[in-house]
Order: structure tokens, then C-alpha cells, then sequence
């Protein structure tokens, strides 16, 4: 079965690792993933949600932390504070190791597709790892003082802020990565990870040959709500769902990803939510999302193999 | 006293550190270093001399390593060897923050000697650090096996290869760095710290204008040989002054500066050279040039003074 994910970071990556062992062959499982958080720091090119996917489906990423590689430490970040550059992301040393590589690749002439390819290899990644697109399309949101580039939003001001619009730049006249429309077409199934539909799935919908391709495809979309008792299991897309008009529940994801989606997984306790769902034209399925521990993850990730069957 | 030190990296970084303390006010000095071993890694802009007489007039400097930075740690080390970058130059993780905020600067447009200002100032360093030169000027070692960067011969080859020939890339047309030449025409007294003659001074020297400065100065010179009983006190001088046709001996370094050296500072065991040395044409002065620890590195600096009276 050639399964396509669309992910964003941290939800994404543990329902992924889930999955990993349910299926025969690693390699038909193709990830598409958000790029519209990356961001330059130091001068290098951060890629977030993919380091996310990589170090967690490596098995190399820190499980209890959520982020980062495991035993990391941050004595660069302490010793740049010297030099006055901002230290309010936290790049770890082991960290910065990908995204030195990354940087040199990049600067050189590779793609962020033809680096990913490498990153995840050098990691040891089973699955195929595709950035949603090669060109930069960078996530924005307009604070009360202005717009942010979403780290600056997510990290740098912890997501505190009143959000009045999020927008995508470049992403009109971005091209789908090599593979990205391809896979989408060829899939027998498309799974829409449990991320932020504005800032983690938005932008990844954001690219129109990717929106076509979802739209065109013949594989049934199923996606999971992380969308559940009325927020966010974790991260800002309650509040990001309303600024964009969206229900903060289920059908709000339902209806964010309305003209293809064809399932929505959502948390056995937001049962009752199920006809809104339908509602929105969407077949409500109920899960336990709530993935606490390498078991959940794997039972959420059976649970999505059997709503495909 | 306005002093001018030419300085390589180890050697001349323990002498400076010596000095410091015996300076009514450390502005004075004026440190010209090195740079025909920078080198570019993993994309990143490597000054190693300069940051050696960073780390050290600092005091974060590993004074039992001597090099790089205390408490450090090579965690991105390791994690880049899993991408199959070269991992045999040991760059640590609170140096690689030196090293990736120089690479962002200078990309940006900024020049080497405004980057190693920033760089001196973000550590607390007192005296004033110059590059060379802003141009890049390269050491080569021609090997069995061809020419080799100057990091590659002594880091990755650990300096084992045999010799043929010596070279300074890049050195025709490249400009002092500002501030170099009129240090050194202004200058009270210019110290030649006990760095190899061939590898750390040579290239320096390699500049025609800081050629031209050293023989313009008015001001007296003084340097401290690196050999000590027929060889280096560390790295691979010996050879490299052999492979030049310089005896290795305190008379080779009084040759090698021989057109505008005023004294040369020799270790009290090789008291018995003071004759060869003024052959050479300079005054022979000895003491205990061996800098043990922090009490030894002043004693010799205090002798140097000495001699300048």
C-alpha cells in the first residue's frame, strides 16, 4: 500500500513513528512535509518540521523533550550569546550539525529536496522524506506590532500573542517538490497528520500543484483531528483555527480540509462532535488520538490502517 | 609603549598572555596575526590563529589543551560524521558559535578585521587584534603527494608528511589589513612572538606591505625563537625551516627575519649559539624561553621587555 503523509512536526512525528512498524515496507510510506516554519538563524537554513520527522523516525530524537536529538547540549548557543546573536531558538549542538550541513548544501547549489534526501539517509530514515516544496514559502503571522516569521511567533514570543492573520509568502509561483504531486496521485491512501491545519498543514496546502493534486487524487484522504475537547492537544492551532474563522473542533478540521478530505479521525471523547463532521462531508471515525506513549501511537496509527480498509 | 606583536597561534597566544598583565594599559598592544591557516569546513569560515589569541587573552581558552575553548565539548562533531563530513579537524561545540558567526558576517559583506573586532569584543579580549590581512592568503605544503592546505598537512596528516616546498597563495596582491601597516610604523617596539618561522610569521611576512612596514619601522624588533636545543618546543618548525634551507637553529630565525631583526631572544641552554646569531647581524639575548605555566610565560615576557629597554 503506497501511503502519502502530509506532516507537520511534533504530532506528526510520533503518529509517523507509529506507523513505521505496521507496515511491510518502510519505503511505501512517503512524507510530505511542512516547510513554511523554516527560518535562517545564524546564517543557517533551519528546516523544523523536517529535522522533526528525521531525528524522530532515526530513532536519534529526544522522546521525552518532544524536539531535538537526544543527550543534546546547548554550549554553542552559550557561547554565541557573546557575540549578541539572538538565543531565544534553541539550537542545540547536535542540532546545529544538520543544519551546518544543510547550510553548506544549500549554499552550493543542492536543493532542499536533493538535502533532505541526504539528512535523512545519513540518519538512517526509512521512509522517503520530501519537503513540501524546494522554493521558500515562509508562514507569517500579523501580531498587534506587525508580522513575524512564524518562529518568531512560535518560539521567540511562545505563541502568546493575538493573532490577526497568517499568511504564506511565496507561495504563489511554488512549485511541489520532485515527487511531492506525484506521490499524491499514485498514493492508495493520503493521511493528514494530526498537525496545526493553519501552520503546519496550511502551508503545504498553500502550494496550488499540491491543492490540485489532492483534489485530483483517486486515494481516500483520511486525516486526524489534533483538534480535541475543544483545543489543541498541543501548540496554538486552537487559537490560529479562530483567527481564521474555523470552528476550534473537529468540523473545524473537517471543514479546513473539506473539498478532498473523505475521513476525519477524531478523539473518542469529542464522539458526540461526529455529525458535525459529517456535516461538514467528511466520514467521522473515533479514535483514542491522545498519543501518551509509544503503545498510543501505534493504536492510533492501527486505528487510522483500519479506517482505510 | 605602543607594542606591535606579529603572532601565530599556541606559542605567541601563552607569550601575549604573559605580557598583559606587565602593560599600563593593554590597548597599547597591537597583535598581527596569522591567517594563511584559515580555512573553510563544513562551509564555515575557520580563523584558527586568531582564535587561538582570542580564546587565550580572554581567558576562556583550555590552558592544559592549548587550544580552543574550556569546558568544550565535539557533540556536533559526532553528529556530522553521521553526514559524512570530515571530522578530522576538531572544531568544538562552543567554537563552532566563533566560527558560524564569522562565516554569517563575512557573507553578509563584513570584512575579516571588523569580524575579529566583533569577535575580540563579544570576549572581553584587551588588546587590539588584527588580521593580516582582510584578502585571503593561504598556506600550502607541497607533500609527496601534492599540495595540501596548510590545516590538511598539520591537523589531518599531523604534520608526518615530508616537505618539498612552502607557499603562500594568494599572498601577490594582497592588501594589510588596515590599521597593520601603521601599527607597525608607529610602533614603539615590535615583538616577533615564538611562532614558526615558515607557517605562522611567513605568511604574514608574505604581505609586501607589512614586508615594507617592518623595514620602514623606526621602531626596534625583537623576537623569541621557537627552537630550542635543535628543534621546535612544539609542532613541526624544525622541518619546515630545514625544508626552506634555514639551519634549525636560533641563527635559522635570526636569518629568517634578517632584514629588520634588531634582537632575537634565545633559551638559556643554547647560550652557546649567541655567536651564530649575531653572524646573522642581530643582538643575542637569553633567557627562559620554555612557558611552562602562567609564571613562566611572564618571566619571558618581562625579559623581552627587558631587552627593549
Amino acid at each position: 500500500m503506497r501511503l502519502v503523509a502530509l506532516a507537520g512536526g511534533t504530532g506528526a512525528s510520533k503518529l509517523l513513528r507509529g506507523l513505521l512498524p505496521l507496515l511491510d515496507d518502510p519505503r511505501d510510506l512517503t512524507i510530505v512535509v511542512n516547510t513554511g516554519d523554516d527560518t535562517e538563524l545564524w546564517g543557517l537554513h533551519i528546516s523544523p518540521d523536517l529535522d522533526s520527522v528525521c531525528y524522530t523516525l532515526s530513532g536519534l530524537g529526544d522522546v521525552r523533550r518532544g524536539w531535538g536529538l537526544r543527550d543534546e547540549t546547548f554550549h554553542a548557543l552559550e557561547h554565541m550569546a557573546r557575540y549578541g546573536e539572538p538565543t531565544w531558538f534553541g539550537l542545540g549542538d547536535r542540532d546545529l550539525a544538520t543544519h551546518i550541513y544543510r547550510t553548506r548544501l544549500i549554499r552550493a547549489g543542492r536543493t532542499l529536496s536533493e538535502v533532505t534526501a541526504l539528512v535523512a539517509a545519513g540518519l538512517g530514515v526509512p521512509p522517503r522524506v520530501l519537503p513540501m516544496s524546494d522554493d521558500p514559502v515562509r508562514t507569517r503571522v500579523l501580531g498587534p506590532d506587525g508580522w513575524l516569521g512564524f518562529q518568531e511567533y512560535f518560539v521567540r514570543e511562545k505563541a502568546a500573542i493575538e493573532v490577526r492573520a497568517v499568511e504564506y509568502t511565496g507561495a504563489e509561483g511554488a512549485a511541489a517538490a520532485p515527487g511531492v504531486a506525484a506521490s499524491l496521485r499514485e498514493a492508495d491512501a493520503v493521511i493528514v497528520c494530526p498537525s496545526n491545519p493553519v501552520t503546519s498543514i496550511g502551508p503545504i496546502l498553500s502550494v496550488a500543484e499540491i491543492a490540485a493534486a489532492l483534489a485530483d487524487t483517486a486515494a481516500p484522504v483520511i486525516a486526524v483531528s489534533p483538534i480535541v475537547g475543544g483545543d489543541a492537544v498541543s501548540g496554538p492551532a486552537g487559537r490560529l483555527m479562530a483567527s481564521r474563522g474555523l470552528p476550534v473542533s473537529p468540523a473545524g478540521v473537517a471543514r479546513a480540509y473539506a473539498p478532498w478530505l473523505d475521513t476525519l479521525v477524531l478523539d473518542e471523547r469529542d464522539a458526540a462532535a461526529a455529525g458535525s463532521v459529517r456535516a461538514e462531508g467528511a466520514r467521522p471515525v473515533t479514535a483514542a488520538t491522545l498519543m501518551v506513549d509509544a503503545a498510543a501511537e501505534t493504536a492510533l496509527a492501527r486505528s487510522l490502517l483500519e479506517a482505510l480498509r
